[in-house]
């Protein structure tokens, strides 16, 4: 949105042609950069509540990048990309100053922030192998400004590491729960704690795992309240909804 | 949890035999009622932050009396049962002081509680169909204590509809996106707002709908941020979770 | 097998013609009643150490009586009828003398016998809908011998009242574990006991359990060992078993 | 078909041997070349309104030069490759003068035609990458002789921009709809144009999309009229059906 | 849309404060009437270019009842009501002028029209079974507007049944092939024809027909070029594209 | 086909206009009765080598009639009706002399006939259950002129049944194994003659059997050789394609 | 079997200790080589009146050369290997005399025979891609014994390609009809022919296709007699049945 | 656990302040060392009966080495490493003393026991493709103390390769039946013995096979009584079970 639109739609509103409500929805409903390829939407934390991220998978590095410059461009002061192999991290960091978390596949530029307010976020994990797609749901609620305490390997089928752990959990305003094969972590720690459990199945397992849908539908089914779930694999979903659940809590509107 | 239990773990306590977070834990982890066919949870508003309540499904209506006034009994003020067929309300209301939802299939012993905070919730439909599925939902989310705004029939291929209602959507603190068929509305509405939405898949549909299946990998799948996923029809869990949102929205730890 | 043919297998025998390990297999690998409908096998106690079971699902009164009779008249001293609709037991009743369990749909001829040795099998269930699942697992296994304890409604989503019975569980010989929905049992229950585990994945839920998939999947995926899985309500599958594995402990061969 | 057949025919006709709608039957129904390992159709122009494409897939670049030689030897102007792989397209320009398209997949030769008449076909894609099956869409209608314009990166999510080109999709004779993930688009744009909508599903996504399986579920239940689907990733499909509309809209018979 | 609303926006027209093409948006984008139950769209024609269009299932006759009223009060002259049950029919036939034809469930308000222009739409059938949904489509699109020729059981497996049909197919605007079990017939007629196929697999078959999706998955993979494909058994959705296409041949934008 | 046309055709060839080879496919490939509903071959012996038969389900008792009525008259011996409700068959008793078949669900106009020749087809089932499936294929076989041996309730899980039949299965021309569950009878089958083996999976079963999926992908996957499978529960197709074979073993062509 | 053995078994038919036909099971039912790691079936012809068949998936190309040599001694004249890779071939070349078929992937010891008798199998495919399935089937069963006919690319989207072989189809014993994507072709074939026809689905295609799936359904609803199918891409056992069926056809029992 | 920790369980055993079967549990449920990336149990055989084994798939071979480095210093004697590439049992082979077999893909540290009992184990697989995966099962049941007795390629469709080996089968404790494709073994086996039968499905097997479920489904569904299913290619967990029953056999509890 560039600044002359911005002053007409306020001349507007000022004359009394049209109401703020509409002034409100008219800035809130327009910008975005159309770069042919891709239209960024530069005005993103008006409507979202958070600036764009990139998903990275399926884009080429010259495509990620401009995508990038086109946010920083328009004033977004830090970007997170996800799903970004580690060649094309390379590729970026010659054009951009980009800090690369490899085991959670997440480039960053500008920074991780100081966490905002008290609250915080828990992570578990099933296993050792789901640590992964955990660690992209962490940093993801971590760039957006969430506190986040990782307790990984604590699967049901060895309860007692889990129950070792339920002071902490109960502390936290989201838990994600990152479980494969049968996913059953979900329900044990929607049973032991008072808030939003988000539930993320992994493609962690064999054969009738089926790359992850044996553990999505023991997730959709689970018999604890307070549940719900995001797709396969899918952290970023889960670390972004939990910063923004953590985020609100406590915070009047 | 009988009165001498807890009266002896607080001796303990005292005494400095066990810590204070062991008591807690304790406390926390420990009672039901044996009804031989159920284990009631008497004690659930400690670990849950809500009461117990009955899924009417599968269950005999003298179960469900048993199991009420085991709760009841316990002191639980107000008892939500779900799934209940019409003709079990019947009989319960013999028994039991039955106020039922006929569309949403719920039965409600001790009213509707006055609406906590300022805080809503936000429920919208695709279509007039998926209505029982949201009336389930919201009849939950005012009976744990939230403040409910419908907003039905909505779906996105008249996408005007929709959009003279965001504004009402965007004073939510959470939005329950319930639709069937190509269940679209979740990743639509979960780009206008700025808050959790919950996305309840209806079995509403015909053919390749497979029952709800096209509505909840739809639902998986969405492009918006913000967005998870509770099991078909689970108009409940989406409320119950809704809730839990709303109400800690604004509410210091 | 005609007395006839018995006599002839062991002359030869006698006589040097055939080996004794052969003439044991033409023994136990021959007899059966040719009803023209069914086939019911008469020798079965030698083969598989069990009398023959009747599935009374597909099968008309009138079948399943010939067949019972049959084997009463080979001299089978019970009859098991699994999958018997309550109108057929009626029928049965007027001809056989049969002892009628609704919950179970078990109908059975002969009764219930003693307990063989101190050895117990153990049947949990996530809910109450469970039940009648476990009641023909628990029923099958008390037919054929075992002494049965049966710990119902302990879903994982309020561990406490599953860790409150596992000082019982760990005493058992063999474990039933019966669920629907997210079937996350079996894991927790495998993960405290050190002996076989039968998951039964059971069709209750709705939605995307998908009449009991969700459940069998969550199971064949455990992550504990010593699990085993029978089809989607086959408590006569998993009772039989339980009991042969029973039975075993402590015999020497 | 050789000239001395068709003449042949026409004599009949001539004589009254046979009427003239047999003959067009007897015409049409005839000819293809059999190379062996295929039978190309030189006569399609005939039956189907367009000349026969290759679907380069599976077949040696020697198979599709000789079915291109074939074509090309029958008449044919102009023959359109899908699904050729670059090196493929590199042996193919030894022999054939060949464009080739690389983010579409497609070899051309004999070039693109001058749009047919003032119709045009949009296409639309909900994500960046969803353009190669977006660019095999739109150059196959383009090769087939319509004006096409791309609109890309317009996914639900954000629902302004695709509402930004309102405007630009309501003069369209046709619309492409290709989306990956949920698969919204077809849906939204359904309600906003009067023309046909053809509804690409993408295998563009991850976990539960399962390749594609979610949009193209979600875009067979749109509950917008007039819309229909072609199969996960079939931009060469939409882009022939989409042109054929395009061609006969205004057309008289 | 109320007279007032649209006479202010000319105005601004007229004074040049909004350009006609934001004009044209605006009265496009508007109009529905709130019942609360339902938000049927008055102003359908204008966006769509047919009237709404009531999906009969899962509506009570009195909802039903309201929306035809609140369609026929706004002006509609026509209301086509689909999937509706025989019952329902008589129900509303108290309170409306409605014409029901049964094997199609269909009811009809405001007759039947003549056909616009010379165009037709064919709707051939696979076997006897599936005439009930080649019905629906055949009224639909006659309803619309368009001339229909019936071709019914025409399968595949006795090929010379569809060749004899084959010059009335030549001479149709759109064809629509209904057909279930293996759906073969989509492919058969694409290649006889030059115009779109619009393909609807049926629910009729057995086994792994999979109520329709053998047909479903056949159509979408048909190698035929210039078929698309619906829902199963969405026969209205067919007829709906099928009178569009018919409409827009021959008819210069 | 009507004598005119036929002896048009013959005169041609006579006079050398057309070859003989032209006039075979012209006979066979024309001949049918446009009923409006359906399309009945009045020519099909010449075409299949066995007469029309009619699919009961989904049509009713009048079309079937209809139907019947005209296969008779075009001088067709005699008409097997399957999937035939019992009511529709009391129905039918009243216009047509009509034979009943209870458990096959067949219909038959005119009387079982003489078997063909000395070879014979044998039936096999895996349970009591599956017998209904077995008739319907038994009696197709013998409608069309086979005769049949009945072998059912053998089996694999007490093998020794089958093998007891080994010898009876040697001299069949082919073989029909119709099981449900765990489908392993054709396998076992498949291994034991030397004739083709038709497997029928069914629909015996519950849970993970899916209505006869599990029996179809076990014999799809049969690791013996001369295996081939039709659709589940498909006891005519199965009967059919072995009255063909037995038929065709031992006649010179 | 061991020259001793046979002897000593016929010794005891003539001394009458045991029947003729007992003799005959025993000598069908008996031998096989025990390599460790595989069982090969010396005296398979017997049983199954064709020779064992090796196939080389999922072996070392030593253990390939063990089968083989153990079949070649037990007096086996020929020697078929199916999906044996080309590298494979290459090293048995070494130490066997093999002739190797690339686009089938079949290795051959001992030759193709000589066809026996008059009779042929017909192999039809719908595309180019089909051909390799195609081709392990015509191998097959020419190296079984039959005269081949290919007709390839004869799909059904230009139905008078397989029209103009019609003739050659109908002189066929026995037709495979090899086709991927929608699968049609065995239906219109099934239509035009009144000998057995296999169905071979191929993993031909892509998206919806899902590696084979459209075109298995589709074959198993064929709604054409006589059509039985085999697993998807399995040339071998269309080929081995084809092969049966076609000796078989002429043959006096 | 530490032994200060143990020491003031059992001191307050001792003065009678909690009961010796709390104290039990107490041992029982708690420890484990915690990795940060894993946390393996050390306590494992009090709570199971067998020691902790390290999944290897999924884990960097300097995490597999730090578990099994924790292991042995918690004095656990042998550490038994499943799904282990061979790549990674070179890098661990030189900081420890690993056994390594490569069918199996098993590395282990401690050598193989000598086999506790005179009972044993059988392993049977259908086919040469299976035995890695029987491998897996043998060697796990070995390293847990059994004796185990190897029967391979001994599929169905043979019949008399299996029941040559019936005698041998009989002797078992415990069989495990690995087979792919059509998965009939288990129910084949079943019938045969009167021990339990645990079922291994295997991915071996190709198209309608689907990597498995075809076996899998088979074993779930058989009909023979005493079998019950692990996951595809879970030799581990079949070793395990096995391994378990076996040794309980015969032992008093």
């Amino acid at each position: 949105m560039k600044r002359e639109e911005l002053k007409s739609i306020l001349n507007k509103v000022k004359s009394g042609e049209i109401e703020p409500e509409e002034a409100e929805e008219m800035i809130r409903l327009e910008p975005f950069v159309d770069l042919g390829y891709a239209r960024p939407d530069t005005h993103r934390e008006l409507t979202q509540g958070a600036a764009e991220v990139i998903y990275g998978e399926g884009k080429s590095a010259a495509q990620i990048a401009g995508i990038a410059q086109a946010l920083l461009g328009a004033g977004q002061e830090r970007v997170l990309i996800t799903r970004l192999a580690a060649q094309k991290a390379d590729e970026l960091s010659n054009s951009l100053e980009l800090e690369y978390f490899d085991e959670a596949l997440i480039g960053l530029i500008g920074g991780l922030p100081e966490p905002v307010g008290d609250g915080k976020v828990a992570v578990v994990t099933g296993g050792t192998s789901d640590c992964h797609v955990a660690e992209e749901a962490a940093l993801t609620a971590e760039a957006l400004g969430s506190r986040v305490q990782r307790i990984y390997d604590v699967g049901v089928a060895g309860i007692h590491r889990l129950l070792a752990n339920a002071g902490d959990l109960s502390q936290a305003n989201a838990v994600i729960a990152v479980a494969g094969m049968e996913g059953a972590l979900a329900s044990v720690v929607g049973g032991l704690v008072d808030c939003p459990v988000i539930a993320v199945p992994t493609s962690v397992g064999y054969g009738a795992s089926f790359h992850g849908v044996a553990a999505l539908l023991a997730m959709l089914n689970s018999c604890a309240s307070g549940v719900s779930v995001v797709n396969i694999d899918n952290g970023y979903g889960a670390g972004y909804l939990a910063n923004m659940i953590n985020q609100r809590t406590g915070k009047e509107r």
